[in-house]
């Protein structure tokens, strides 16, 4: 059995991290992996008395996270972390931390993500009423050498998790499974998933 | 099989946490337990642009270790903190949040604590040197209703070892043993370990 490994989505608000974490996180568990979501906002609201913002913050955050992954991994627990996590050092500092890193960006220009931001945090952030938006307001460092870039204003949801999975058997993390193996129980968890998510 | 616990020792600086959690980890390890031991002092090491010491940074650290004992409960995996944690409530949010949370207070006097301590830490910090000793110049918040209570001053490492591991069994988060199936092994365990640590 493969070991552990960590799963680290880093890109802009509404990239499409989460959604196509959860449904990598869902087709792992599909295969019998023991399997953690880390989504750095809602571990943020746990704790509630809360980290702010500033880049020492961000960091501390992002460090924590990777500690987190370290724990989950070395007992045989799948980590995936969702969380703009916008500076690279700190990215590479857990890179160096963690025995099975790979990084995922997730990567669409600000003119997609605008379209898609029905909740108007990038035009706030535009205005100066929100602050620290990460590539808009506050710096997005792009990943120079990550193991995986999705393109998501071209890629369905769908078709994201299938090249993330593709890549962890091709990197030697998941057990390489025929296509027509997988497309009958994975495919159904990550078709109700997206539907729940109102994407199909 | 009972289910993963957090044992959550607090106290002062020299009062016995990590001695007596680590022996208890090693106890555990020798039944067959998966155990993760969470040394505040180490992790904000890891994490290496350090929170500060404020009471807000105090509580964030606390509740982002209390997080992490969920994530490894969850997964199986038996949780030793090894914390000053000075303050009461961030100590009680992490209890609500964790379902089997055991709360262990090493409690010692001030002046056994500076007789320990060879780095003359409480001296400097009465002296006004060193800032945020819990105990000295910060606060530290007893525990009201600890699950157990230690007095270090009057127990061996070992004693006090042992005086967790029936506690441990007296509230079901492990299965009891003969007291003479637990001599040979685990004894063995805590003896060696006491005695890398100079104790014996």
């Amino acid at each position: 059995m493969a070991e552990a490994f960590t799963l680290w989505f880093t890109g802009i608000t509404h990239s499409g991290k989460s959604t196509i974490g959860s449904a990598v996180g869902d087709a792992l568990r599909a295969r019998g992996l023991s399997v953690e979501l880390l989504d750095s906002a809602r571990i943020r609201a746990y704790t509630n008395r809360g980290l702010g913002f500033t880049k020492r913050e961000i960091e501390i955050n992002v460090l924590r996270l990777g500690y987190e992954c370290l724990l989950l991994n070395r007992n045989g627990v799948v980590a995936i972390v969702m969380a703009v996590s916008p500076y690279r050092d700190a990215r590479d500092q857990v890179r160096r931390q963690i025995p099975r890193f790979v990084e995922v960006y997730c990567r669409c220009p600000l003119d997609v993500l605008r379209r898609r931001d029905t909740s108007e945090l990038f035009a706030r952030a535009e205005r100066g009423e929100v602050e620290h938006l990460a590539g808009v307001n506050a710096p997005y460092e792009e990943p120079l050498h990550a193991e995986i870039v999705l393109d998501t204003d071209k890629l369905t949801a769908d078709q994201a998790a299938r090249q993330v999975l593709a890549r962890l058997e091709e990197l030697g993390h998941i057990e390489r499974v025929e296509p027509a193996t997988y497309t009958a129980e994975e495919e159904e968890m990550i078709r109700q998933r997206l539907q729940n998510m109102g994407y199909l």
